[in-house]
């Protein structure tokens, strides 16, 4: 051994040859263990199959293999001798002549009275038996055929060995051990006459495809048990005649004699008995297979009387088990036992038993879907069971059980679908079986079935009662759907089976709230935005009604309503998400979640709110990239020579001219502005993902009443509810913002940096005003006149005002002396406004396409330099009330012009300037929009989400659509900021 | 039922009670169908349980219930008497006293010739027979006992009923039919003496429990298996005896008489027969249970010589079904069947079929873990079967079977766990078992057992040939884990169990080849490191090599080195993804994954790579946010009075200073560029989420040899492999940077915005140059000089000026005239740099604690201003070549220079300006830097995932690292460029 460590590290196949030579004992380190594959059947007939060396080895002399395959037998004439021990245990010896034939048990010769058969034994004619010993063991020199009496008292006929004389079938006995006509015997009875027609019609008939078979099993087992259970009453004959109705689908027609009609027609004989259990449908030694054929009785049945059982989610009373119980019976319609249905009763698909066990547990949807293959079910089901199925109410001592009604969607009713069509019309009825691969046996029960039937969608619906606070429930309706499948290829062969639970309430209660609140709001929209149509009506100052306005109207009401879609869209979800899911609802269940069918309308509101929410937010993108916007420089140059409204353009020979560099300042500014936001959105996608995707909130969304944000990956995972997810995304994202604009505005402007504060101090320390008109005869303005006259100055001077300033040495800033309101609203007179109109329009001329002449000059003329200068002037001048027919006035807000968002004085004679510490401006950024944009993302997601399923591709889109958005607000907006301001866009970077 | 139906909006309670009086007929419909609940054993004595209507039932007089509780049965001395039809199907007579005794058929009374029993049938002393009927079937008046004969040639016994003689026991034949001393009787055979000592121990041994208990099964079954297997040569004894060592774990010690101890005994007798299919640990008539017990054989067996089949991933000889075959036997010893293993023999875990079949697909790791109920496998267990496992390798008519080695942890030794400690140490054995719950039977085979043992980890394990390129393996290895459950309250008690199939091969190659990888690269690092220092000890100007020098060296070493394991270590992730995951490799399997085990190495390299990256990162940002930086305003006043360098501070009196807003504007842009990117960070995440989570790129990384993005969600899952996830996430990073990078050097920042030649663009236009010292002695130098000599100028000018320029109408921007190059590497003077430190010295004193008489002035002082005025005169005249002493050359870089990053010569007498196209100042900004930010963004997020496996929370997690780097780095940048620029901090905004 020591020798073989060593060489180890040389290659192995050397070290095989190496050993083989050295040392020969090792040569089985290196032989592969392989050994030929033989099974029993592949031995030769004197061969018997080795179960210890798994092959082949011989019988010994004069033997042959035995049935099995796994042992030896001695041929036919020799008797077997026995040994010992070795490996044969026994020999064979040839029978005399003198006694030719083998006895039964193989040791001993004996001679026949008649013929012998193929194995050599003696064969005595039909109910004889064939005595071999006498009583006391001896062997007979020559066997003995012996005649049974059938007479009273001994009623004896052949066993079914044929060697031994024994009572006979109770059945037979009036008639001495034979059926003699006009008595009929059949499956082993003997039945009177006058019982049962013995023309049945034993076929199977599979709808499904379309043809009947003539099934084995019915032909040899259906009159006798229908005949049984008439004649007899035998119980387990009455069921197995049930069960093969059950096998038939239920389903029969009128004057047919199948399975199904022999079986009413026994019912309708027994319905003089008293019925059973005080059941009226359950006939006594019957089972009970069908509830009556009433048209209507199906909804009495299961929504007439709520169980008495409460179910509760939560608290002392806590329950949430759904204790099923089933009478098994076999297809001989034996009763089997009564079986607890937890797992995989019902549940054809395996999987681990607390995965199954979910299915059990109340307000968890279930739906489990597998594929089976046919050879398996073939195996593993040789005969069907047959489940009757209760529900347990408990109770101690005087347990009771609830019979759950079955719905069988394949049931005929005179050759009609009556159970798939409207509930008016179902025939309810009880038992089904899980596989059926019997009745598809055609010729014998040991052949192949050519049709298997397999129950390939089982649901179990329970229904709420309406308002209920006890959470009490209709009885629970099982639906039953079984599918047909013609044997070919039982190997490759699959069927897909499905096992769910549903739980369901009538949710028009629920639709009527939300149609309800939808209408309100919807009108309080309709007036807002009515409010909002003539406000700005106000702002344009036009007075006419015209399309335009119209289409205003129509797209301020396409954001109102939005906003409605939206609140209550998202109010149903949290609805469901706190009444369904939190931890102190439902002591008791009294609300489910509405089924995805029911689901629908919601996702249409969501489909509403966001494309609404998307023209509002395109309107309101397009206003921005459009508004008009002037900075007013008020530095002057130096040198005191007095300048006028300049026309002819001297300003180059003046010593100084005023530097440009402030403007491009606050112009680079005010462009850096535009995109800012209240919130970090991509910290917001992030946030809402990391909430969702890693601490599991969407867990929160699945279809069961749990609120655990962890869930086992091995624990049964329900299908989400598309409202839920709708519910928690869109809250989880709206809380989520919030916190941000809170986190924003009020710690990180005040402690870090606020940019539209900062905007504002820089045009006070630029010494340059902005001027804004967001409508046609409103804007805002924001004043930035330096206290200190000159801001066009070198850094010692700069920190110098700076500091006078903090020191307070100087004015104020406001636009009033001693205020320091430096912000305003401002409704504008329509003169001005035209004034304004006239300049402006010199300044931007160079955008039309009428200058041919000058193509080339593709740069600013000295024309807009010209109309620039006298636009600066002119503002200057109002500001400066150094125009008295467009003076203004300065007034605060009243707080219903605030609320309402409108101004109730018209600014005839003179401008009118609204304090507003607010920095309304904003309102022409996206940073005064928040509000628009969270929704329009959250429903961006939101709606992302419920087509996709996915939150991760909801963020990564939701993502997208931001930059692609803030990209163009960026690009038009700076576009119109040179257009307006004439500022190069080199500078606005 | 039209007023049912009319009727059927009102209150259904109301409806009931009206329908009541109303219809009586339709009462059932309100009625509540519910029964109490009984079971046959819940009946009384007298009572039968009634199938149809699953309630208790009255039997008829005299009778009661039969023993399965369904039916009923005459009392004792009561015969049956037989009726034709009616709810019970017959009635009971007494016996007449003059035949008190029933028949055995119960329809007959007849007295007996002794005793009768407690049935009220007759019986017989026992040996004899009860005989009622004659041959013919007719009753005896009296019955008989009678005794068998047993002598020769007759060889008869009573059967087991106990009412027929029969041919007796082939072993008893010898001694007429009884076995007498020294025969010795056991298992209903007998034996001749001298065989086998009868003192055996039936104890079977739990070593986790640490006891023993008397088997049930072994006591009556270990005698006489081994001494019919001994004696007789019985097959089937000789398995069973073999399933008793399997139950007892193999173990075995040297003297005892436990049944290991007999198989072996039983073995070494049969040494001298030839060995079983040539393999000599396979002795005739016994199951192989052993390999040898030599030291080392296990190595030899699991690693000698290769399986003769080979696996191929793809192509067309692609091969990955394990096709592995079983042996069944039951536990007496018979052989079941030869079974095909695919899903569920070997797997007790209830799962769908096509997901255990993935266990059976080479090359997919698989693992399945589940907790059983112990009822339920007691229940579905009642016998233990024994598999003995082979692999199938196929080939037609030769079918050859490979045995698999196995190997059980509970095996001991004499009481060693030899199989639980190192190979080399380990005894292979075959055949295993699922679950055993019979040998834990203490008194009766019928009562529950103590204990159970189940199979609680099987273990496949595959081992590739080393340096195979055909895909060929060494023989699997089975490894089985027993546990030993005490049953204490079988219902509540769950047992976890796990099936696992695992891939390995030797890794020792890959590694050997990652680490002369790492030791290479590593000696590079180290020059390159080396390199670095030196430069960087020359930009500094110091000789000296001190601490400092070391601790440099270290810092550039940590990043370089950072980089080597990076670059080794996606090497290795993306060679196992390309070699085991892609479409083209493996035709034949060469490469395996490693195991968890294996991949700690990578791990560990992993995380060095991320703290070096780390260290390199933060050595970089604090360099970046203490630059030195100052921007040279080349503006003059418009008055021609003549200026000197101030000293004193005048500028006042100027009658129009040079404002300060263009410098303002430049140290605003230059403060924005701090951290603009070559890429955007949050779209590399967002793009990097969206193929791994959205796309189900993750599913690459899963332990299977498929590469499909797709997977259905009810299809087995295997484990994540690190390796490939890191090399997945790291390749994925890298990639979408890459183009992220190429998309926004090569398009964006043609066609969109460029903000580093925008900046550059900017300090042209706005006269100002900006020098920055990244080393004392070496930094940047933008060229801002306007070409028009003024830009404080009003907004025509500036136009005009503009327009001048893109006419070409006047001189070029660069620093030398007539040339572009507006940017350039600088080595400093010692001088120069010696004169700009007293500058700045003054410069920024206020940051010293030394004024503290100033306190209150916290703002920027007189003297600042000087010292500012100095320095921008300083450097411009430096520019200008104004400073004889001072002056400087422009020459361009040579390559080796560029490529190595150093420069050859020395700035001795004059200061060396390096032409500079390509931007290299940013290296002072996050922009040219991308490298070093992604490679720690891809680590970031990689060793994130690596500890949660998880890519969401990894993708959130690195987006905070962004934000809040990128935060310090403004925040401290700002800082710094306010105090060395003196730009109050409002204007950087």
């Amino acid at each position: 051994m020591a020798t073989g460590t060593l060489l180890f590290v040389v290659d192995r196949q050397m070290l095989c040859l190496a050993l083989f030579f050295v040392i020969h004992t090792h040569l089985f380190h290196c032989q592969q263990f392989t050994i030929p594959f033989k099974d029993p059947s592949g031995c030769a007939v004197e061969e018997f199959f080795d179960i210890s060396s798994l092959s082949c080895a011989k019988c010994g002399a004069n033997q042959r293999q035995s049935s099995s395959g796994l042992g030896c037998i001695c041929q036919t004439g020799y008797k077997t001798k026995n040994f010992s021990s070795g490996k044969v245990p026994f020999t064979c010896e040839q029978c005399p002549p003198d006694k030719p034939a083998v006895t039964k048990d193989g040791f001993g010769c004996i001679r026949c009275p008649g013929r012998f058969n193929d194995n050599g034994n003696c064969q005595c004619p039909s109910g004889n038996i064939l005595v071999e010993r006498d009583i006391n063991g001896t062997f007979f020199d020559e066997a003995r055929c012996e005649a049974c009496i059938g007479d009273s008292p001994a009623f004896s006929a052949p066993n079914s060995n044929g060697d031994r004389c024994e009572r006979c079938q109770a059945t037979f006995s009036n008639t001495f051990c034979t059926c003699t006509t006009p008595n009929v015997q059949a499956g082993g009875l003997c039945f009177p006459p006058g019982g049962l027609s013995t023309n049945v019609n034993p076929s199977v008939s599979f709808a499904q495809l379309a043809f009947s078979l003539q099934s084995a099993w019915f032909v040899e087992n259906l009159y006798s048990s229908a005949a049984a259970c008439l004649v007899y009453s035998n119980l387990t004959a009455c069921q197995a005649l049930g069960n093969m109705c059950v096998m038939n689908m239920h389903s029969f027609a009128g004057l047919s004699t199948d399975a199904c009609s022999l079986f009413n027609t026994i019912s309708r004989s027994k319905a003089a008995l008293n019925s059973v259990q005080d059941i009226s449908y359950w006939r006594a030694n019957l089972p009970w297979l069908y509830y009556g054929d009433e048209p209507g009785l199906a909804s009495q049945v299961i929504q007439n009387r709520p169980v008495p059982i409460s179910f509760s989610f939560r608290g002392a009373k806590k329950n949430t088990d759904i204790q099923l119980l089933a009478a098994v019976y076999n297809v001989r319609g034996e009763f089997l036992k009564w079986e607890p249905i937890r797992g995989n009763n019902l549940q054809l698909c395996p999987e681990p038993a607390f995965k199954q066990a979910a299915a059990f547990s109340f307000g968890t949807t279930y739906k489990e879907t597998c594929e089976l293959s046919v050879a398996e079910l073939l195996a593993a089901h040789p005969e069907p069971l047959f489940y009757d199925v209760f529900m347990d109410l408990g109770g101690g001592d005087n347990r009771k059980l609830l019979p759950l009604p079955t719905l069988v969607q394949n049931q005929q009713y005179n050759g009609q679908f009556i159970n798939q069509g409207s509930m008016k019309n179902w025939y309810l009825s009880r038992r089904i079986f899980l596989v059926d691969a019997l009745s598809g046996r055609e010729k014998t029960l040991t052949s192949l079935p050519k049709v298997i039937r397999v129950a390939t969608s089982i649901q179990i619906r329970f229904q709420l009662v309406p308002r209920t606070q006890e959470g009490q429930i209709y009885p629970p309706l099982v639906s039953v759907s079984y599918t047909d499948v013609l044997i070919k290829e039982a190997n490759s062969q699959t069927v897909s089976v499905t096992f769910s639970v549903d739980y369901e309430m009538d949710q028009s209660e629920a639709r009527t709230k939300t149609d309800t609140a939808l209408g309100v709001l919807g009108g309080l929209a309709v007036l807002y935005s009515l409010l909002k149509t003539v406000s700005w009506k106000r702002r344009i100052a036009s007075p006419l009604i015209d399309m335009e306005t119209m289409l205003k109207f129509l797209l301020f009401y396409a954001g109102d309503l939005a906003n409605v879609f939206f609140v209550v869209t998202v109010g149903t979800g949290l609805y469901w998400l706190i009444f369904y899911k939190s931890v102190k609802a439902q002591q008791f269940v009294s609300v489910l979640l509405p089924l995805p069918a029911q689901e629908e309308q919601i996702e249409t509101y969501i489909g509403c709110a966001f494309a609404l929410k998307a023209v509002q937010f395109l309107h309101k993108l397009i206003l921005q990239v459009t508004v008009d916007v002037f900075l007013i420089d008020w530095e002057r140059p130096r040198s005191k020579a007095s300048r006028t409204v300049p026309a002819t353009g001297e300003a180059k020979q003046e010593p100084s001219p005023v530097s440009i560099w402030r403007t491009y300042f606050v112009a680079n500014e005010w462009n850096e502005l535009q995109t800012v936001r209240k919130i970090s959105p991509t910290f917001q996608i992030m946030a809402v993902l990391f909430f969702l995707e890693v601490l599991g909130f969407s867990n929160l969304a699945l279809r069961d009443p749990w609120s655990t944000l962890e869930r086992s990956p091995a624990a049964y995972t329900p299908p989400y509810s598309l409202i839920l997810r709708y519910g928690l995304a869109a809250s989880l994202w709206i809380c989520i913002g919030l916190l941000q604009v809170i986190f924003f505005t009020v710690f990180y402007e005040h402690f870090v940096e606020d940019k539209i504060r900062q905007f504002v101090d820089l045009c006070s320390v630029s010494n340059i005003s902005v001027l804004l008109f967001s409508h046609r005869c409103f804007g805002y303005y924001i004043h930035g006149r330096s206290v200190h006259g000159h801001a066009d100055t070198n850094m010692e001077e700069m920190n110098n005002n700076l500091k006078r300033e903090r020191e307070s040495l100087c004015g104020q800033r406001g636009l009033l002396p001693n205020t320091e309101i430096q912000t305003f609203q401002v409704s504008f007179t329509n003169r001005l406004r035209q004034q304004y109109d006239r300049i402006q329009d010199s300044l931007s001329r160079r955008n039309r396409p009428s200058r041919l002449i000058d193509a080339s000059a593709a740069n600013l003329s000295e024309l807009q330099f010209r109309a620039y200068n006298t636009m600066n002037h002119f503002l200057a001048s109002i500001i400066d009330h150094a125009h008295p027919e467009m003076d203004y006035i300065v007034k605060d807000k009243l707080t219903m012009e605030r609320v309402i968002g409108m101004e109730f004085l018209e600014p005839i004679d003179k401008s009118i300037f609204y304090n507003d510490e607010r920095h309304s401006f904003s309102d022409v950024l996206f940073y005064g929009n928040e509000a628009t944009l969270l929704i329009f993302d959250t429903l961006f997601f939101c709606v992302v989400d419920l087509g996709s399923q996915n939150f991760v591709l909801a963020a990564v889109l939701t993502y997208l659509q931001q930059a692609i958005f803030r990209f163009i607000r960026n690009t038009f907006g700076r576009r119109n900021l040179v257009n307006k301001t004439l500022v190069d866009q080199r500078f606005l970077i």
